[in-house]
């Protein structure tokens, strides 16, 4: 059985368990305030070329998309996302819990447009029962999204744009960053992310550490007592440093993109694979997902021999599952795929 | 500088690190759904004797308590804790976020006694306007308590006799499980408290993990679709295997007990040394925390030497301190304290 | 200037203001413990033909859904309602503010379909990952909807049947329940209404009373303390009266539905004066909401003359206008609408 | 049976409900937009000397608590108040309910003191931990209080003074204004109520009407599109002109001060008769209200002949009952107590 189940099928990247054996013993303080985390934090402002801006780092994705997001939030005011979005679909209604709508405009495979985006704001405000309705307060998307696409920098300053000509924040869901930046198809930076956005998360857990998400505000914009916020969702970490040692190792000798570059290779040979087999993909992703239809048939035969998961159906007869590629992937894996669906 | 600052100042216990590191490459499932999480539940299950338990692995101590006091209330009840409990006064509120009063009842160093509950209990029921109030619908101690006591079987059993007389369940907070269990005073073993209470959580991330706690619902009364619960509350890690290695080792060979016992037993060290030191304690406690109280100059003189919380003022002049022992303390720490105290 | 801007436009029907005047100044216990507030209970609970029905007087519709629903809900449930729903989208995220979700599903004219329900529900529980995603916990529905329109006996069995398979309450907003009760095309009574949901209001504040709305639970199915919930969400008034006097009266010689009868009949002759006009009808509305389709130049001529409510664009030169008749529209207000209209 | 069981026994003053009968046939729009609110408000604004503030009305007072509050507070805030303050303990967990703890300090006779006051911020922010802690973001205070008891001017602007130099809002439940504002004791005018503090309410439902209170922002603080939160928390009334007609008679020929003053003049009698029956008073309070102390068998002698609240159990074989005055209040209720006490 060869696993393509989810990024999040191994533990950590061995240079970051490493890290965490090495330092184990140091006597450190908690909740973020030890010297790995501060070091983290300043090797990713260098690298976001922002040097005011604010990192603090949670445990998991959800909960960072709840503190930020109900943070940034007015008590009138909901978040704009993807009807496919991560926070409108798979988080159980965590935003919800914080006491917020979530707004859901129409997407394409996984994307907001900013032309969509403008034409529900503009629709807003001139409904003259607006007062009635939730107001649009910030803006959500994914990159790269859930369905593994990516924004052109072109398509991130186009919806950038429109949030500050309506004067709401920009968040940009970054739990599979690297992928999206490491992508062959890329033309953004980790310093045009900073820029083009108001706060950002960079995803650890999904990208080779064991749990763990970096926030990024990057307009001195932090919330006032950001830390206290962080508690009160129950998402600070006693031992903060298992975060901070973490973070610190994946923006050590370029980690991070390393580990996202070799995941996105193995997702291109995965692709000519699928590919030689004769199996559609149910779109293009240039990152480490890749979706794919199948036969239910097919489904039933591959399923004990393959590890994948069940995305959708698309009619009757055929499914959409997702194989993802991570820092664990090996040329074995993708040899023994290349067997499995000859 | 020697640090007693807390009980999670260092990583993991080398024993559970190995674990982590022996079983990186391992492909598993999230979420919780894999065989060292399903090892580790059936393990506290075997240990509190109660094979109709159910176990959950959530990331740290706040969060914990609000998902559990929040999925077991109705709209209409708070949750009646020590006003100096945890959920109190250290949690920036997180019970509140979810929507809930914690009833706050008087306590004698951090414990609140059967008959004081009951006392508030028949009052609030008597009250004519009590409609108008919140209604109490569980109960939170912690064991130890944030001063390190701990509650005896009788006292507990008591406490519980009063919730069942009221109907309410009764949750106890184990942050720090161990050092209760393994005092010298102590009469409880893990197995009285799965029976005397409704839920409870073993403390994982102050106890040796680098983060952690097993919820464990003893009763039959496990809330519906309770794994979506704490999803909801971003509360649910992608690579739960982080949680559930971990709990496996503390859970095999005694880990859990023997860390505890350990850092017991330095603290008894300790106690000695600050006693032979003319030092006084705030109060007495069988458990790792000790308070003690220090003129201010001490403070001042010693707080670059020793790593200490600082608790409150006790007047003008005096402040307490803690001192906490874990796993990592060692004898050379309390020679050093020793010397830096003389 | 004629108005047909809403059901709202006037204050009570006479007869609710003159009870309110002959018992002004009677003393009276307050919260809903007075005699009237007892009496209206009693009548409404026999026009239910339910006695073991437990009727409730809140002062809005809003507030009575998220009182009722969040009531209903469990923390990982969300309420199901059409995309049109009031709930879904003109309370200004009320029902977000109680921590839940609204799952949005597909209508037709505001009404929701047996088949529909049933194909979410089964996709639903089909998903693989639904356990990351909000469950639905109850539907919602309005009779008459927020386009006026009313489901059948048979309509509504069937959504009903759908609930119980899957055991989920059905809760019916009866802000307008009188128009769609006497509207002629219906065929349910209040006895199938109760019959047919598990918990139902009956709205005042658009059926002639100066404010109110009375929660019926039919199914032995209040949630535990109520009052202290409605109190809760400061829903409470201190002056029961108000609301147990109008509902009083409401139920007395047949008063609220002849309001509703009448205001029906006056829709009908609306629809005949609008048909002749050569004014086309968004859709067919058998109660007192009609819903027409005015090019933007008309608008423009009329708004000085008519007041009506603007509810949404059609095309670029075309707009949905909403005229309402309510227990104080007169021939004189049809006579000046058709030759305003002419 | 007399009644003195609160200030809301009876409907509303005649000449508001005279009012309603008048106006009742205008065609007017919703939600706060007519003619009457608009007048309301700007005899507010004008008595208030404070032509800069913005002025809502809402239903009750509990519920205009919660929206204030919650539409002040950030997140990792809460709301200062005495530990017997209406939000603290008589409104069932409202404001928990929007997600903020109410921090309670020590008061004396219901009021707060400066110094108490500024000793719990200086500690506040003197602790260590305090980021892990709920921040104090607003200060509530009642006038008059919940025991009748009023603050004086230079007691207010102490407060007052406290709260700029922490940068927190000032909060004034005014419930029971008018009372507070005409006992003989008060030294504050309305004009030095709004200028003391950042918000306050003017009590209808309490004071004269059949529901409702007028929310006064002083400082050109009002919070981002207030209408729609107050939507949110079902807060809003579709028939507006209900809150706006009442108050615009109130604040019609001196009402409100007259209504007030007279209930405080007949609090005055029952107070000398109270004293002649010998009975003891439980504080002094200079307004409406009045808290006195009885044996228990008088207290079951009297109760069916006299209305009135049960407060506290003093001890054993005492309790402190309410009587209350209001504009229903007649010189023979008073004739009638005197007979009943003798």
């Amino acid at each position: 059985m060869v696993s393509f189940e989810n990024d999040y099928i191994a533990g950590a990247h061995p240079k970051i368990l490493q890290r965490l054996v090495e330092t184990n013993f140091e006597s450190l303080s908690g909740y973020g305030n030890d010297s790995y985390c501060e070091s983290a934090r300043r090797k990713i402002k260098d690298l976001c070329n922002c040097p005011e801006a604010d990192v603090f780092f949670l445990a998991g994705g959800t909960q960072t998309n709840a503190v930020v997001i109900s943070a940034l939030l007015r008590e009138h005011e909901g978040v704009v996302a993807a009807r496919t979005g991560h926070v409108s679909t798979h988080e159980a209604g965590a935003i919800e819990a914080t006491g917020h709508k979530v707004l859901e405009i129409d997407q394409k495979h996984g994307k907001i447009e900013a032309v969509e985006l403008e034409r529900y704001l503009k629709e807003f405000y001139q409904d003259k029962n607006c007062e009635h309705m939730v107001f649009p307060g910030m803006v959500y998307i994914s990159y790269p999204t859930e369905y593994g696409t990516i924004y052109s920098k072109e398509e991130l300053q186009e919806i950038y744009n429109t949030c500050r000509e309506y004067d709401m924040p920009l968040y940009i869901d970054g739990a599979r960053l690297g992928y999206g930046l490491m992508s062959k198809e890329a033309d953004l930076t980790l310093e045009d992310i900073a820029r083009l956005c108001d706060v950002f998360y960079i995803g650890g857990t999904k990208v080779g550490a064991l749990c763990g998400e970096a926030v990024v505000f990057t307009k001195r914009n932090t919330p006032k007592h950001f830390l206290t916020v962080i508690k009160r969702h129950g998402a600070l970490l006693a031992k903060g440093r298992l975060l901070g040692i973490q973070f610190d190792a994946l923006f050590s000798d370029n980690l991070y993109f390393d580990i996202s570059k070799n995941a996105v290779e193995m997702a291109e040979q995965m692709k000519e694979i699928v590919r030689e087999a004769g199996i559609a993909f149910y779109l293009e992703s240039p990152t480490n997902q890749q979706f794919i239809i199948l036969e239910d048939e097919q489904v039933d035969k591959l399923k004990d021999r393959i590890a994948f998961s069940f995305w959708e159906k698309v009619d009757e007869s055929h499914t959409v599952v997702r194989l993802a590629t991570s820092w664990s992937t090996t040329e074995e894996d993708l040899a023994q795929l290349k067997v499995e669906l000859s």
